[in-house]
């Protein structure tokens, strides 16, 4: 693993997976515009039983954004010429006569939500099973105080996986804020099911310095005893267990663990375009619940560490696009999670049904 | 007509056509640059004479913009190097020797100027003929009271054709300014005269809201019967006649009409480039000619309604440029005219010479 | 020479050259980010010996941009995971492992520090020269006051080439500032070294207008004898000697020139990538040296000519951009010289390594 090049191969989307689309919490009754996988999709909540709706974001007449339109009642009204779909995209009414063609439909889309999260489901409808959306049950559970967002990276979405993967950047990307020289000197150990799409990434540090994030969060003085463990579930979902205790301090024997603090990062890396990815991110906590002053830190900080990716990722995008063909990249042990990752989005890819790419919505 | 797909085809203009270059207002002794299906031309207007000059905009010698120098007389300095040429495009002058080269001219481009509108003919000089300028002659009797304007949308100027041709979308985009449900809800005729070029679409609703832009201009209180009867004449001028009177109000068995209101509602389409087109408007009344209020009402209103097509426009032509290839719209019978005019202009183009779309102006 | 017509040939870059990258006092302790030649390169100054170093401004790693890093020393910490290189280049530090792959090592350039810029070497480091760097002693000789600046320019670098050798265009683009009639109405003699690669392009006006530019930095009044002289070191060095005396005052029989002002216009012609070009600019003095407000003058005049060819320039390559594939130009008297130097440029660049364009740093 020491001194491997190669190169990131052409964007390939992974079809026939769950995807973030939104917080439960931005579907409502305006309509929401997000693009998934190339594909616009408008989003919105019915009136009564407040189920989330997905359909695709074009009406069928002149192909005009149904999410520049309204909504009456449960239907979508384009606001261009009138065109109305019921919630499974069904054309209801046109203008200026009474008959609605038959073959006037939209298509829609199986959504899934759970977790506080709204999963969408691109590819073929029929493979789309609801218990196979991956959990990350303590963004939902009270035991938790969660803060997050959504940022948009432009970049490849395989970069975000790489840059998540690879938390040695933490030393020196974001230095003073979650980054400390022992991040980048522990080594790591890696774990991959390619078989069930995940890459587990685990270091351990004894003795480490305490970042801000953590020292003024915990309160805790002085060295620490930091682990981190991630566990990437391809290709949407990303959590690390985040453990950070005074130095030294570590699980009970029965496994319980009452004096350390316990912090879930979670992501969602939602493709938006081949150049264009949807960065959600949460923080979830299992101390000092009630303290507004921790919640508003930790958001603000982890915003800001957010932020620092996403200028790095920007720039790096835009780096690779003036690089000449056939550039390397050149892969150390650091990157064993992120290449087994992307080992496994390649094969989700060519798993997928055949990548139609800009095949017409109304074909499929 | 009802339910059939198509789409509307790749970019070609009908060369051997006029189309507005400007208004006559807008052409005096400032160099005045337009693009016009794809061509670059400078324009202005003689010193003593007044007659509007087009030529192309690129000096022979490096292909500076001519626009950017300035008149001496009435001929045209190149900012550049000091290239300079008489109103027929010949080059009169270059620096630093005294022969001229022979080959040093511009081309010019034959300009009519009627109804207060300049003309401009791109394609073979030889085919231009001044009688078979479209009239638009109400723009400059004084029996009407015209205000106008121009705005330039970044969209294929058949998306504007495909608008106008259409008025079912007044109820969805422009709904309380010009659009009421009737409009959407009534049936059109349309005749169509492939051999000249024309489309004829009329809709006249016999009992229907009267919106603010003819309530407010006219004093209509309640109900009105509203003609809109359109007269396209491809591929550049539209004219709708706009027939405004108190419900059930008819014309006089003479043919007279003394007590309904009348606008005509002119639209100039000239394609700039493949994604930009200008769009010249014009509102005249033959009431209340002299209140300056209703001018300015109209005047506003009307820029208003421009502006929601150019910010629909402008949205549909990133969406489609950003549809899969072979993507599908679905025509009902409000397409009819709108069809009809893809058509006549298909054939137009077809009719031209042949495109050259990217030759050197110098060969031709 | 009159009236030949041709053609801009598809940019090629003369690789085997000098190019001018910045000047001395630009490149210190803070990175600095410079494309040559399509090469993203950064540059720093040695803490100790305080010597120039350029490096591919790309880590072998991910490929971030190495000046987006940190300095540490004399060492180069790349900013995304720590990667580490010394001033040859070569990673020194990787993070999470002792051992540093062989092949980890990014290209360094050739650069050599002379006449207060900053020379680098693109092509093939064997051919570099450093006695091949051409010369521009007053730049930094005591006996002569300098004053400029840098600015870039969005054009293929030949427009700026073609715009220095044809000073034809003084009289229209600068008109009021440098430019007067004489030097439009002047013949030129140009003298070409194909071998050599130089230009030399004379203007010797004997009775002319004095432009603000020298009337208000010499103090003559009335008209001048003015001579230009252009020499031009293919493909990035322009110097102009310029001589200013009173009309009629000609140097004395012993080649003295004691009763005229001298001004030596260097520019620095240093192409950044297709369609950008750094423009380097410098006016020496020989007279009225300690003249604060003579400096102060200069500088902004000659800032405000050059940025008169920026726009020119931008507006030029714009409008080349839109023109249509086998354009003419038309070339005549004064673009001799400007026709010769296109012709060395492609000569100087068909005789460099064969075009990489878009070969990988690493494989170089």
């Amino acid at each position: 693993m020491t001194g491997t090049t190669g190169q990131i191969s052409r964007t390939a989307f992974a079809r026939n997976q769950w995807y973030v689309a939104a917080y439960g919490r931005e579907i409502g009754r305006e309509l929401l515009a997000r693009t998934i996988l190339n594909e616009p999709i408008v989003f919105y909540r019915t009136q009564d039983g407040g189920e989330a709706v997905a359909l695709a974001d074009r009406c069928v007449h002149r192909r005009y954004p149904l999410s520049a339109g309204r909504l009456d009642g449960d239907t979508l009204v384009c606001g261009y010429h009138g065109f109305t779909y019921d919630t499974t995209g069904t054309c209801v009414s046109v203008p200026g006569q009474k008959r609605v063609p038959r073959t006037a439909r939209v298509r829609s889309y199986p959504v899934v939500e759970q977790d506080s999260l709204v999963w969408v489901w691109i590819g073929d409808p029929e493979s789309a099973d609801p218990d196979a959306v991956p959990r990350a049950a303590h963004l939902a559970d009270p035991a938790w105080r969660t803060v997050g967002g959504m940022e948009t990276v432009e970049c490849d979405y395989r970069l975000l996986v790489d840059n998540l993967l690879d938390l040695s950047h933490e030393t020196y990307l974001h230095g003073g804020y979650i980054g400390t020289p022992e991040v980048a000197e522990t080594p790591i150990v890696t774990e991959v099911d390619e078989g069930a799409g995940t890459v587990r990434v685990s270091r351990h540090m004894d003795d480490a310095a305490c970042p801000p994030f953590y020292a003024r969060s915990t309160g805790i003085e002085g060295r620490i005893t930091r682990w981190q463990d991630i566990e990437y579930h391809a290709p949407c979902l990303y959590l690390l267990h985040s453990r950070i205790a005074p130095r030294g301090v570590l699980p009970e024997p029965d496994g319980s663990d009452p004096n350390a603090f316990h912090v879930e990062i979670t992501y969602a890396v939602t493709p938006s375009t081949d150049r264009r990815v949807y960065d959600f991110w949460c923080v979830s906590r299992d101390f000092a619940q009630d303290d507004e002053d921790v919640t508003a830190f930790l958001h603000d900080l982890n915003h800001t560490v957010v932020m620092q990716d996403v200028d790095a990722l920007d720039l790096l995008q835009r780096s690779l696009d003036t690089e000449p063909e056939g550039y390397q990249e050149l892969s150390i042990n650091i990157d064993t999670g992120g290449l087994a990752a992307r080992r496994i989005l390649t094969r989700l890819a060519a798993e997928g049904e055949p990548q139609p790419a800009h095949a017409p919505a109304a074909a499929r």
